[in-house]
């Protein structure tokens, strides 16, 4: 604590210049966050931190940064692995404001089925408060435990069941994002050609255009009955194409996901015990599957009737494909869903062995997704060849689109010496590999925003006018930089 | 053709200034557009037209047109209802640039689910070209005879069938944009969190910001079966429930459509000879339906597997709220699918019988629906008090979501002596009703767009912010306003 330089916002009764609220909002949850902390050196902090309690005062906070030139950043749950949070070296002072304390439902319209919250609602909140009504937003980023429907909205986040219930953007109606040109009231309207969408606009501005302090989303009756199941396909081309399939002949699942053979093995070494491995491969091998196997994860939410026709379809496609489920299929699903928002801890386990984990994850064309694919595994893999350092990667498929699917890839490394040499290590993985997402066809980040770790490649992958679009909107919005600088853009206060 | 005066353009020998080509691009198909093709009276005329046939030509016309300070008017298939290629009054030279040649299918990814298109290519021949490959894209506004690709993506427009292919949002998947700034890639990508969607961003755009030459959109297997049926629910509160619970229950139908009573009235009067009616009339009041009755219409799309089971689901539905169908709705359902781009015609038989004909949409939250539909239909009717004259009104939902639907006005009123007075008339109607939509929470167009004839009405919709982010994104693309002013914004050049 004694590293926490003197504050330099000047006092307001809306600000908290404590140490312990400056350290606790001086990281997100990104690698070199959680470096940071458990080396202690955070490097910078914020030097206050507002936790508002009503747009109107989020307005007086933007107000008195306008006044005392100071700089903003807006933080939800404090989940961010991309740096969408972290202080950087600046000569102005930083405030942190922690929209936590707006963490209400303030409306549920049941028959229109919008729900209006406080931005700061975390995800257990959200669900809680609208399932005592009898609905669900749905919306469960690996994150949920923590991160804010505010958070989700402006980093343009993805839930794990996002083929049923959609991607934030599919929930977002509209809302109020306070900005330093006054309240953007975003109108709310099930849908509209009146000209560009301002929702649109908004999302995905990660803290450079406003911040939103109360947002209408889309939610839908508690569903009757939810299962998770998990097969096994012969090789990858298999389980990809059933992915595929699945996604272009809209066969109603909630969610699909698609182990490469490499994960497929390390869930299966890592999630079991050795005798309940050997149990289960002997079954697979028996069944006619070798190590080439790929393991699928699905789910179904609805009425009973819905979940019973979708699982019919699709196994017919698995059938057809040469998927052997049986009796393990449920088990092991419900084993899944038990530790769905458990991987970030895994960190701490490994940790603990001397190996540093950490993901990478881009989307991409069905078409591309085998090659893009296996430049990001085999860039891991090399990254650290110069060092003498092997590096174990494995990828899934998290989410499936008709067009295309996510790519979701593990990483673990062994940590060097001192918390710097691990560091410099991930810096090398991290911006191979984020290299060649940004050369393929693909987006530097399907799920987990741009932050201030994936700006340099977002020229890239929108071109010279698409960033004027995003430059433009920014500036106009904000021409002194003072909301989340360096963020989105590679910019500078 | 005597008074289409002289040509401001300077010589190009991709521009055609012959009287023909200028006439036939001076309107489109709105009511008012209608009356001066009748009357003659067209007004203003462009100056010249351009049928570009690559991406090339259209930069080389815009780098003519910064050269001699003229005004561009982007052109699809003239369909638009709401002014928005129709030449304004002007000091400058107008070239209208009609994409009719850029009408291609360029590339089908098949793994994928990509189709790339000239942005001129009408929906027949966007159908055409991908059904002889075994794919649809799905998309059937009532002006799909005639209208275009980049047409529906510059006004965000919607199909009969969203309910199952989505609005053309969902289908869009990215292209080339000739700006007055160069070229805009919008890079296409199954789905991102790398801040604001640039799609987004360019679509409603309706000129403004630059021409759609080479689009990319979503495509699917054709379907192996399709069918349209109809069937009657005892009032108005039934057939909007059955409606609203297929949309939140996500009942996997094509499309649904209710008709309030007076349109069902009027659709049995109108679609079906007198022997028909008085059938049919004779056999719903057995089935105890009087005059309260609605039409409910809805089609199933997809595998024959698939639509049963939504058949199936919707029965349930329909039981439950009183609904009829039996033997006729299959009879009906056909009807309907071989009139659904008939009703712009009808505009020319009521004509004749000195009656005109003009239709209003917009759509609100389902909580909404009934207030707005309300207003809408009694403004209408009022609307002519002054001059003595009834005005017939009728309505029905056309596109239903979740949180709510889309509501289409059909109004007749009694022609005057002449063009202008039917003008005025026309002009009462329009303007009272808009404003009724504008004060309401809803939107001015749910899927006819901005144009010139709704831009007034857009502030109350988007509020100041939103008003901001539009004018900032279409002055820096377009700073000397060159391109298709007046639309989207109320400004002239």
């Amino acid at each position: 604590m004694a590293r926490v330089p003197a504050s330099r916002l000047p006092q307001h009764p809306l600000i908290v210049t404590a140490e312990e609220d400056r350290v606790r909002h001086a990281r997100g949850q990104s690698f070199p966050d959680w470096l940071a902390m458990r080396s202690g050196d955070f490097e910078f902090f914020p030097d206050g931190v507002a936790y508002p309690e009503t747009s109107a005062q989020v307005r007086e906070l933007l107000a008195f940064a306008v006044q005392h030139d100071f700089i903003v950043i807006p933080y939800g749950g404090g989940t961010s692995v991309a740096g969408h949070i972290t202080p950087q070296k600046s000569t102005k002072a930083i405030l942190t404001v922690d929209m936590g304390r707006m963490n209400q439902l303030m409306d549920l319209n049941e028959e229109s089925q919008i729900a209006t919250f406080g931005a700061g609602t975390p995800g257990p909140q959200v669900e809680a408060q609208l399932q005592a009504r009898g609905y669900t937003l749905g919306h469960y980023p690996q994150s949920w435990e923590l991160s804010t429907v505010g958070g989700w909205i402006a980093s343009r986040s993805s839930g794990q069941q996002s083929l049923r219930y959609g991607r934030i953007e599919q929930m977002f109606a509209g809302g109020r994002m306070e900005t330093l040109q006054g309240t953007l009231d975003i109108p709310s309207i099930p849908a509209s050609s009146a000209g560009p969408d301002i929702r649109e606009v908004t999302m995905g501005t990660e803290g450079r255009m406003g911040i939103f302090t109360e947002v209408k989303v889309r939610v839908q009756r508690a569903p009757e009955e939810e299962k998770f199941m998990v097969c096994f396909m012969p090789d990858w081309q298999a389980g990809k194409t059933v992915a595929r399939e699945v996604a272009q002949q809209r066969i109603p699942l909630s969610m699909m996901r698609v182990s490469n053979a490499k994960e497929t093995r390390a869930h299966a070494n890592l999630g079991t015990s050795l005798k309940q491995f050997k149990l289960l491969d002997g079954y697979l091998r028996f069944r006619g599957l070798d190590d080439n196997r790929c393991m699928l994860t699905f789910g179904v939410t609805g009425s009973k009737y819905q979940n019973k026709v979708a699982l019919k379809q699709l196994k017919k496609i698995l059938k057809k494909h040469g998927g052997v489920g049986g009796a393990l299929a449920n088990i092991m699903g419900t084993i899944w869903a038990h530790g769905r928002f458990k991987f970030p801890y895994l960190r701490e386990t490994t940790w603990a062995q001397g190996i540093a984990v950490d993901t990478l994850e881009t989307s991409t064309d069905w078409g591309n997704v085998d090659e893009q694919m296996s430049q990001m595994e085999t860039t891991l893999e090399n990254a650290l060849k110069d060092d003498g350092e092997e590096v174990m990667v494995f990828t899934h498929l998290s989410h499936i689109y008709g067009q295309g699917a996510s790519i979701y890839t593990t990483y673990f490394f062994r940590c060097a010496d001192s918390y710097e040499a691990t560091l410099e290590r991930w810096k090398k993985l991290k911006s191979k590999t984020c290299e060649v997402i940004a050369q393929g066809r693909a987006t530097i980040s399907h799920q987990h925003g741009v932050g201030r770790d994936h700006a340099l490649y977002m020229p890239v992958e929108k071109g010279e006018l698409g960033m004027r679009v995003i430059k433009t909107l920014v500036k106009d919005f904000d021409p002194e930089k003072r909301l989340n600088p360096g963020v989105l853009l590679q910019d500078t206060p």
